[in-house]
């Protein structure tokens, strides 16, 4: 494989090995751009740094984009859809129908998802997993066989359209914030407890059986020595795989991602672990009320644009924080000079 | 004067003691309009609870506007500009001709918040308190009279369109976060470092300076005794009084507001210390990095929707949340139910 951006793009992967070695070559941000943007950015009329973040994200687009000033005319929001084995035992307070139901929902313009990005004229796409052909149960076995975790990795990087200014990644799936706990368990350590939440809403006994089934699988799952991307294999299902092949195509093509909540970030998390630069171009669109959301955000190192207590996952809270980026990238376009406006600067 | 919204509407006051009675009769949320969002939410195709607070607002923005599903279609913000005496005295790092030359960057398009309101579809206006005429230096005396404070309120009062569905305030004055420190400290007691910030951007001597001069002059108007209206009229500028108006208005017109940063609140906490139900259908619309406004809205009891590091004012940080006003209401209003879209809701 090549380091040139537009042979990277063609790669298929087709073994674990592949996806490794594709992530061990990932392009650097664009200097030329975020030089002009730091060239731009304190002739603009308003105190230096008083944008704060919207700052911080014009720069960051530019380089993410390679070329400056950055755009925000083609939003895409993508939504990988799975189905999960485990939900056989219990971990969910809404049936495993409801993953297509949703899907549903989505297609007719009922979600939340669907108001979102009427309100902030992203386009959505929903991908569908094998819906019909649930992931193994993770706490009996591996979830997903290499193959499969490999062609799920290639959905999602063919999902991604390479006109895109800005890509949203999110999920729909029952069962899989317990697919997401397992993961963080058994990528980051600590206690299964400060990984497992509510989900879509247990509580009390519920709660302390997902916990247990989380804790017990990633205790099988690690017995046998695991890297990342096996990790993504043994816990994840097939939209978390596409999530990471979503976040990495963006990658190769020039295209800033905003992550949703907990499912998203935990298959994003998978990349880091195999290398910590491979999140370089995206933002955490929000902190979940998921609990173990900002723990796995602070492992990251991300620092969420938004926290605002929501858990729905569908791609709500990276849709929201487009809003964000747009206005970054337009303050940073649109906004006169002090020389143009005729405004004083600063005394000195 | 009476209960009557419509009449009320109507009432010009003349003196800070008719002010005052307007804001002890206030009217409150619509409780059939709030009752109709209570009975639509659980309703809705996600877990109860999912969208945190943009489930509030929902509710909330349909009481305070009287009617349910609440409505996002005419999105105002209002820019107050005003010149401030205190200037003279050092406190900023630009020069007082910046708030006139902003001005005409707000009528050219080309400052940041023409690219937000553009962004998000938002109606600007700015009005100007006779910026020829800066109020008198606070730091040797009262900055306004009585006349001169309820004027520039009547005039803040006038700025709001009835048929916006949302009011965003903002302002630009070179010094008035020097008055906003000076409110602060005056209305909540502290010490003026707690209150005094960068502002524009001073440090160091300059800042202390600042500081210095906040505390001096809050020393020197407590001594005669005080009310909250009073402490407007001597510390603030005009463009405080006329923000302090226009959120009066709103509340009378039911439109539903969003404080911008620091000087925006500060205007609106002297409503607050008139009477504590005053801010009730306002949102503060971030958090500034100015220091003193995460302590103001601690002191009002309102949680900021966005904490990005932004200090410019001019309705930014109000502009910038109206995306999360946007969302709030398209998806209570427009996501599908649990019965039209066919999906089971959760096991019980």
């Amino acid at each position: 494989m090549q380091q040139d951006i537009n042979t990277a793009v063609q790669i298929v992967p087709d073994k674990l090995d592949d996806v490794r070695a594709l992530l061990s070559q990932l392009p650097g941000p664009d200097h030329a751009a975020t030089t002009a943007a730091d060239t731009r950015e304190p002739a603009l009329t308003k105190p230096p740094g008083a944008l704060g973040r919207l700052e911080e994200i014009a720069r960051w687009a530019a380089g993410w984009q390679g070329r400056h000033p950055a755009t925000a005319d083609r939003v895409i929001v993508r939504i990988f859809a799975g189905n999960h084995g485990v939900t056989a035992k219990g971990v969910s307070a809404f049936p495993a129908d409801v993953t297509s139901q949703m899907v549903a929902n989505f297609v007719a313009g009922g979600a939340a998802i669907n108001q979102l990005c009427k309100t902030f004229d992203a386009h959505l796409d929903v991908i569908t997993l094998d819906l019909d052909n649930a992931t193994a149960d993770f706490s009996e076995g591996a979830a997903m066989s290499e193959s499969e975790t490999v062609a799920a990795f290639r959905t999602g990087m063919a999902a991604v359209d390479p006109l895109a200014d800005l890509l949203c990644v999110g999920e729909m799936g029952i069962g899989n914030t317990t697919s997401a706990a397992a993961i963080g368990l058994a990528l980051f350590g600590g206690e299964a407890e400060q990984w497992t939440g509510p989900g879509t809403g247990v509580a009390g006994e519920a709660l302390r059986h997902k916990t247990h089934i989380v804790k017990t699988a990633v205790t099988r799952h690690t017995t046998g020595g695991s890297n990342a991307l096996e990790v993504l294999a043994h816990l994840g299902g097939r939209e978390l795989a596409a999530m990471g092949g979503a976040v990495t195509a963006a990658r190769l093509q020039r295209i800033p991602v905003i992550l949703d909540g907990y499912v998203a970030t935990a298959a994003a998390s998978v990349l880091w672990a195999v290398n910590t630069g491979s999140l370089d171009h995206c933002l955490a669109g929000h902190v979940s009320k998921e609990p173990g959301h900002r723990r796995l955000l602070d492992k990251l190192g991300l620092e969420p644009l938004l926290d605002l207590g929501m858990r729905l996952g569908e791609g709500s809270g990276a849709a929201l924080a487009t809003a964000i980026f747009r206005a970054a990238v337009a303050c940073h376009a649109g906004m006169a000079t002090f020389a143009e406006a005729g405004v004083s600067s600063a005394e000195s």
